[in-house]
């Protein structure tokens, strides 16, 4: 782009048109299409962010996620950022300098576990899975018994850069065995899978708004329990950030108000609209869909002649990690579809760059048209990889779970 | 609110109903009622966060925003959070442990400065100034031959919990002398007031969206020139934090795009399009708007009887600080605003709670309508409060400026 003449001629010159973004299927690992209904309310009249009028509403979108996390956790709330920030917010507040975190990292995603807690000072214990595979609970007991002072295990229900669910029963029972603190990055799965945060005995929790959620990008939620509050209200030396600081969040949230930071109305507007919309299907019909969808896609998928990169019997239902032949190119495949479908799917991270493409069918999206679409749309395009599916297998593949469950 | 019973009964009970916020006039410190167009854009169909057509667009948007910064500073980015979120990437990568930082902290919101330096690790010498008034060079030229060490001199040109408009010629002179980095807070001046970061020798800047540049809330544009960016290069411990690492998030905004983090697509238009439009005016005529609506506010507030906190000479166009008499329930007059005229201003913050009432006129509600507006409201709600403004002369006031000046 050529750089503007700047300075003083007041003359708006390369001006760029008005934007009209194209309209994609996305079945990425999220952001998911919304329901039009987060759109519309995406655009309605801003609130200050101090308006009393605004804290009914914050208070209104805590209520409804207590709801969707199952829990009655005090401090539930939104962080203003991406997943990440969530993710930032709980660990950097219960972790101190010198503290030790078991990480339980099956992937790119909650593999970041990792990173956070080290810079934020902490001594991480890296128990990194097969990718695909999730945690055996005898490593994370032997981790406990190599140390015993760790104060945290952080790991997630799923790991959006394999497709992988991640039993989380035994884990916990051994967290707890030794006294630590249960984190679970929930980030993709709340919505799509089943998640009871009090029934789960999970201390602290953060999820992402552009997933199984089906809300913007924007927001994290995230939920702690009274534990997992002490350790926060008990801490040495002040945490390191200002922004994500949970104590301040919290009062701005769910306390008397004090101004913390400048929220967006817009976007917590869009948040309780999804929040609504999950508890009008119901969190378990929500469940059984997105069950449903993934269980279609992946008979589809192996009809294609492809396979599951995850373990059999650990696949998300809102993310399938499929596994490339060698030789095939991912971005030929990636490329085709955006394209000539407007249709986004996701590639692999790190290790599994250039041999995934991934599959989301998160929220407004988990759908049998979106199934048929893109197991259409790839019948189409893999061909040009060298790879021959059997024309009409993939759908009729998904046809038959379609009629077996419903 | 009633508890809602949890579990498993799939009923939705105490439902929600629809929202349908109130349309507010925001004379507040920020956030500002935007532009159709930018509520328009926030509703159009979102693209995923490394869709090609959507590094397109961040790149148009990096690209205007330089403009508006008036910078040909390559890390030239939008943090995805709220202006704070801007100041702590900033100031957290900048700043080591033990580093020594100046504050010219001028208030609640440059006050920031202090807290978020403190928790990244620094020593802080904190000049705090007279509330409404600017920090005076010897002031900071006393405080660097005292700390010579210091690495950092951080300041704010637009105070808004003051309405200060502080100079930063003599500032900038004397923390290059010392070979320390001029670090300027510009949340509510950037799109308000002259800017001119590459002229003014700013090494680091960061900004908000929703004030004066009269975009929604949610991202936080900052630029950093070389030499800054070199400082964080040279670090000798990472930065304390994932989200708001500038190397990462410079990557993924300007470098080969590697993913960092969700950007939502919709508030990044929504930033692409308050910043057309801001230079579709014309940064010195959009500077010029601002000036005099807030010179006809300032003599209409003066004709009601009110006098403003900030030193003469030194008054944000953008943000009037008008303190109240003795005895005057200040908390009566913006809620007589809020509930009878849907219009929104601000309060005092700490020592100036229930001392101040605060108008902005930012961005798109910098205009003579508003300034009329707000105007009659207070002379309707005034004596309230037992103050008797005269009638009709705030408007008069206000139109004197208008007719003088246009």
């Amino acid at each position: 782009m050529t750089q503007l003449v700047m300075g003083k001629s007041e003359v708006y010159q390369n001006a760029l048109p008005e934007l009209n973004p194209s309209y994609r299927l996305l079945l990425g690992p999220g952001p998911c299409n919304v329901d039009p209904r987060i759109l519309r309310i995406a655009s309605a009249p801003q609130l200050g962010h101090i308006d009393p009028e605004f804290f009914a509403i914050m208070e209104e979108t805590a209520y409804l996620l207590r709801q969707v996390f199952q829990t009655k956790n005090e401090m539930t709330l939104c962080v203003s950022g991406s997943g990440f920030s969530g993710a930032e917010a709980v660990l950097s507040n219960l972790l101190e300098e010198g503290d030790t975190l078991i990480a339980g990292s099956l992937g790119f995603f909650s593999g970041q576990i990792v990173e956070i807690s080290e810079r934020a000072g902490a001594k991480v214990v890296n128990l990194a899975t097969e990718l695909g595979q999730p945690l055996a609970p005898e490593t994370l007991a032997q981790a406990f018994k190599e140390h015993p002072e760790a104060k945290v295990f952080a790991t997630a229900i799923a790991e959006t850069s394999t497709g992988l669910w991640q039993p989380l029963e035994e884990l916990e029972r051994i967290t707890h065995a030794h006294g630590a603190l249960f984190v679970v990055d929930a980030v993709c799965g709340l919505g799509g899978v089943p998640m009871d945060v009090d029934a789960m005995k999970i201390d602290a929790c953060y999820a992402g708004s552009q997933k199984s959620l089906g809300a913007l990008p924007g927001l994290a939620p995230i939920t702690l329990n009274d534990r997992a509050v002490k350790v926060i209200e008990n801490r040495k030396k002040p945490v390191q950030t200002y922004y994500l600081n949970l104590h301040k969040l919290h009062r701005y949230w769910n306390g008397d108000h004090t101004y913390h930071h400048t929220a967006c109305s817009n976007l917590v507007y869009t948040m309780r609209e999804a929040l609504r919309i999950s508890l009008e299907e119901g969190l378990e019909a929500r469940w059984k869909r997105h069950q449903l969808n993934g269980e279609a896609l992946r008979a589809g998928v192996k009809a294609l002649g492809l396979s599951i990169l995850t373990q059999p019997g650990y696949e998300l239902p809102v993310l399938t990690a499929i596994t490339l032949p060698e030789g095939v190119d991912e971005l030929a495949i990636r490329n085709g579809l955006l394209n000539e479908y407007q249709i986004e799917i996701g590639g692999g991270f790190g290790a599994l760059k250039g041999r995934l493409i991934r599959i989301g069918l998160m929220g407004y999206n988990s759908c049998r048209k979106n199934v048929d679409t893109v197991l259409s749309a790839l019948e189409h395009v893999l061909p040009r990889s060298g790879l021959q599916p059997a024309a009409g297998a993939a759908l009729a593949a998904a046809d038959a779970i379609y009629k077996a469950k419903t």
